[in-house]
Formats: structure tokens, sequence, C-alpha cells
């Protein structure tokens, strides 16, 4: 077994899911995830955990919801009682086909999301960790080679995350002491209100409310949102490209919007509910790791020297106890690059300029 | 998707496990079972039960079991849960490699095996079904080619049932009226006692007793066995080839054994308590879809024209319901072909002589 397979069960083991001995763990494996399951198994038979697999296929799931008429039974008894035991919810992410769902019709996929709404909050209970085994369709999704692709996951997945985590603590830090945010970039001049908020530092590790593996980025809950930005790294939403999205903001929410590509998606979205129009999310990607987008979300809005916001609900996690932020059934992440002719600021504070961070060699 | 494929689904789904709208149904899904799984799920869709999938890999339980240190939580509350909750439990069988465990040591399996006997039982108690899907590595097992191997398999499982059933439920009465069985064969005189015990009609469905697809025999528990039989169907136990088994019996007991392959495995399954030196299991073969030895006991013990006792554990189904039949931690099949110089006799009328029942053409 190629060795990059066993550190990267060992560190999601170990450093993400803080597995110990007696821990009842749910494995979740895809279809082409099966040698990375292999190693975790090891890894937790080693620590003496309790495992059970599932097995998770977008052609399954393809084929029983087209079949169903859509009445779904709200949370079948046998998988809540499945979440409601465990303790640890390892997702081993990696199919033969991005696609493999392209063709379920979307409301069947949200009538059956909705009825399973139990399942889905028990299971953010337990300490949840989802990452991706690198195979050939997440290559072919990155337009790289399948060998190239091992190498540019490993890099992102098998960091120093020790270290990582404590230079995202200075952005915490700053996130956390701080009332406004400005970010000024191409065709980009957005201030934020974040007073009151709490900053994750999202070091891959429940230990840090951090659930995906690679993370890498120090995100929070912005609101009063005014101005417009431009994100310029290409993605896929909802199975369909777009390029260029600008959105101008008045009073926290989207007033006008554009996309060189794609602009219907962006109608779609914005349109599904109230919160759709808000920011759910100001995240700073700092996973230097990662070195080219892949149209991934797991690992493009973690790469270093970009910024991501998301339209859409709000995380728990940013928010005082009492409070509930934006809500909307939508959370949309898009990115825009910071590498160039672009800064951050903190209450008027340059903070981060064209990627470099104030403490960092190249910092002017 | 081969057609055979949707046809093997729908009758377990339909005839076998008698699933309804609402079951909560668990899939146990092998690595090469994948495509019967898709089938299954459309069929599970189409009738709105409940699907949840796992996966069980050998290479994931090798992978655990040889990284722990054998000291096994008793039945882990998550995987206790998801089986108590369940209605329906639906496995398939098809891995890579049917030696994917072979390395494990057989303490280290008992001990996971002892440790889980809760869940076990609990599984026993939904409508559980245990199929396989054709695959390369079962067709290498049985010496086939692949195309061929699918042909076998798909003729074994895809009967007309109902028909097959009605045939079996005159062997069951014969039986549950006789009260003794004798079986004359080449180096084989045996009888058994079987008043008081009741034949199940094995055809493949739930609503028989019968969990096995393809399944097609009709069995009951006997006791007080006296005078020698031959097994003369080769097989694999434990691993190992086994070849030509003789036993003799004296007021039911073991008393001699010998063969001319594999006797130390033989000596090692006599030894493994007092009930293993017992017969648990009488079964006739009625299966004529199978038409050749596969080394495969979900289909060698249903063939045709063959006979298969059981040293070890009996079916409850075949006892009263205040009684325990043989107790023993084995129960292991051999086989011996009836095809030709036979007979079988119930309370010394012949029901069966080379193969053929008395209503069938061809009995003499």
């Amino acid at each position: 077994m190629d060795e990059r397979v066993r550190e990267h069960a060992e560190v999601l083991v170990d450093w993400s899911a803080r597995v110990e001995a007696g821990d009842n763990v749910v494995l979740s494996v895809g279809p082409d995830a099966h040698e990375l399951a292999v190693a975790v198994a090891e890894c937790l038979g080693e620590r003496r955990a309790n495992l059970l697999s599932t097995y998770s296929s977008g052609e399954i799931t393809r084929a029983y919801l087209r079949a169903h008429n859509g009445d779904f039974d709200a949370n079948p008894a046998h998988e809540l009682a499945l979440v409601e035991q465990a303790d640890v919810y390892l997702s081993l992410g990696g199919g033969r086909n991005t696609s493999a769902t392209a063709d379920v019709p979307g409301k069947r996929r949200q009538a059956y999301n909705s009825a399973r709404a139990g399942i889905r909050e028990r299971r953010l209970d337990t300490r949840w960790v989802s990452t991706v085994h690198p195979t050939r369709s997440l290559a072919q999704q990155a337009n790289m080679a399948y060998e190239a692709y091992q190498e540019f996951a490993y890099d992102a997945i098998l960091r120093d995350w020790g270290s990582l985590a404590k230079e995202m603590a200075r952005v915490k830090e700053l996130l956390d002491e701080g009332s406004e945010v400005r970010l000024v970039s191409t065709n980009t001049d957005l201030t934020m209100r974040i007073d009151g908020r709490t900053a994750v530092n999202s070091a891959a590790s429940v230990a840090y409310d951090s659930h995906n593996l690679p993370s890498g980025e120090v995100f929070t809950a912005p609101y009063a949102t005014e101005g417009e930005v431009t994100f310029d790294v290409p993605m896929t939403l909802h199975g369909e490209a777009v390029r260029n999205v600008r959105l101008e903001f008045d009073s926290g929410e989207v007033v006008e919007y554009d996309a060189d590509q794609g602009v219907d998606v962006i109608a779609e979205i914005i349109d599904a509910d109230d919160g759709a129009r808000r920011l759910g999310e100001l995240g700073i990607g700092m996973n230097r790791g990662i070195d080219r987008y892949t149209d991934n979300i797991l690992f493009d809005e973690k790469m270093g020297e970009t910024v991501h916001l998301a339209l859409g609900r709000a995380y728990d996690a940013n928010l005082p106890e009492d409070e509930s932020g934006n809500e909307s059934a939508v959370h949309v992440d898009m990115i825009t690059d910071v590498s160039e002719e672009s800064r951050l600021e903190v209450d008027g504070t340059v903070v981060q300029r064209n990627g470099r961070f104030r403490w960092e060699d190249g910092f002017e």
C-alpha cells in the first residue's frame, strides 16, 4: 500500500477525529475509497475502536431516488439509531463518476434530504470528519493526470497541522478582536461587520470545531455587508460552469448580480429564500499545500491566498450560544484570488496584502 | 445493466425478503456486488422501503482484526441499534478474493464473533436473506470462466420458486410424518431418527423460514444416528481441501472418522465440542438449476440429487417451540451425491432412488 494512504488514515483517525478505545465509529466508504478504508480500519483496530462500515455510492442513491415516488419516510429508525449511537462519523469520499447523480430531479433529492434532516443533525453531534480518497474521477474533474492529482491531494492533506493551527490562531485572534473587515481587490471593495462573532480556526480537527480534511482556513459569519465583490476563481455549481460572479450589497443584501457565465445558477441560488441574499460565511484560505483550483470546494476554499464568501446559512460555531445567524436552506461558497493587487483590512489595519500576512516575509 | 441482475434483485426483494413500503432495510454490499446493489436499490425505491447500505469487505475486516489486540467490546451500541431497528437485512456477497481473510488468526476471528453474538441474534430476528453476486473471484473458486459462472449462478437463482416450493412441500410432508430416515449409497448406510422434528421447505423466502438465495432444499434435525456415511463431494473447509470424508456413528455420536484428504480439519471440527460429534442437520438438495459443484456451500448443498449432513448445531426451525436440539459452536455441512446406486427411505418406504423421487419420471 502507498505509504501516503496510511499517513492519510493516521491523520484522519488521530489528528482529525481524535479516536479513542471504545469509540463507536461509522466509516462511510465511497466505491473507490476502498484502499483508504482498509488503512483506516487498521488504525481503528490498533486503537480498539468499534468499526461499522457503510457504503456511500452515487449510483445506488441515483437508482433509489429515481425509482422512489418522492414520498419519503421521515428519519428512518434504523439509520437514526445508528448515528445516535455513533461517537465518530468518518466520511471517505471517492466515487467513479462525480456526475453519478446528475439525472436525479432536484426536487426528489430535496425531498429526500428534507425527510432526513433529523439524521443529519444527529450526525453533526458526532465527531464527524469528511475527507476524500484521491480517485481517478476527482483527477478528471481537476483536469489532472491521476498521479499528479495524488501528489496534489496528499500535499493538501499531509500538512503539519499543529504548526498551521498556530498560524491560523493569529488570524482568528485578529477577527475575534475586530469589528469590521474590508476586502479590496480587482473589481472588489466590500465591508462586513464581524463584531460579536467568533472565528473558527479550521485546522482539520474536531478539537478545533473543524470537520474537513484537508482544511486550513479561518472563517467567521459576517453581516451588514456593503459594496461589491467579484469571484474570479472558476467553479461548477449545480452541475454548471460559473465564471466571474459579481455581487453588489446594500444593507447586508444582494441588490445586483451578474456573471460572465452561469448567471442563471446564481439567480436560482439568490432566489432560494431570504437568507440566500445575505452572507453566511467569510473564509480566509491558508492551506499553501493547495496550489491550484481543482473544482472541488473541499480543496479550493482552503487554498492559501484566497478568500471565500458564502451566500446563505451561517455556522453555529461562529455565533454566540443564544443567537442564530443568517438562516437559509443554501450555503454556496464562492472564491476570490487575493494573491495580487489585493488587501484585507480589519478595523482599518491591513492584515494581508497580495496574499501575505503582516507577519510573513514579503509583506510590505 | 444485464437483465439477469435486475431479475435477481426482484426475486431477492419480492420473493425472498417480502419487502413492503416503510420497511427499514439494511443492504450489506460486498466490494464486487455493487451492480446488484444498484439493482436492489432501484427495487427498494419502487417499493418505498428505507435503504441504508453497509459495506462488507474481507480486506477491511482483515486489516481491523489483525491490528486489534483481540479484546473486543461486546455488541457495540451503534451496530446493535442498527439491526434492532431493521426490518429486513439483505446480504449481497461478492468480493475480489475469497481468501481475503486467510491470514487472520482463528482465535482473533472467534473472539470477534463471540463478542458480537448479540448483534448476530438480533439480525436473525429480521427478515434476513443472504445471496451472492456472481463475481470473478467466485468463478475462480469454482474453476470456471466468468461468463460460464454467471450462467451457472443465474440458473440457480432465477428459478420458478413457487413451483419448486410445491414440489419440496411433498418431501417436507414425508419427513414430518416419518420417524426414521435411512440413506443407502456407496460406502453409506445410515439411519437417523426424525420423529418430533419439523422439516423446513427452504424455498428461498422468509415466508418459508428460508434465508438463502439460491436455496432449494428440505432440511430437518436428525438424532440417534447409527451407521456409516461417505461424503464424496469435494469441498474446502477452513481453507483446506477435504475429500471423501467417512464417518461412523454409534448412538448418535461419531465413533470413527477418516478422509482421503483433510482428515486433520475433520478432527479439529469433531473436537470443537460435544455437539460437534452429533448431527445437526439432514438436508435434501432439490435445486436442479445447480448442475455442478463450485466449492461454495450456498450452492453445493442445494444441488438436486445430493444429500447433506451437518455436524454441530441444529436450527430452531426444526424443533418444537420448547425444545433445544443439538448445540454446538460449529455447523459444518458435508455432501454426498445420491444420483447413482443410492436410495433414501422414510420408515422403510423408498422415497428417492438414484436421485429420482417416487413421483418423478424415471423412478423405478
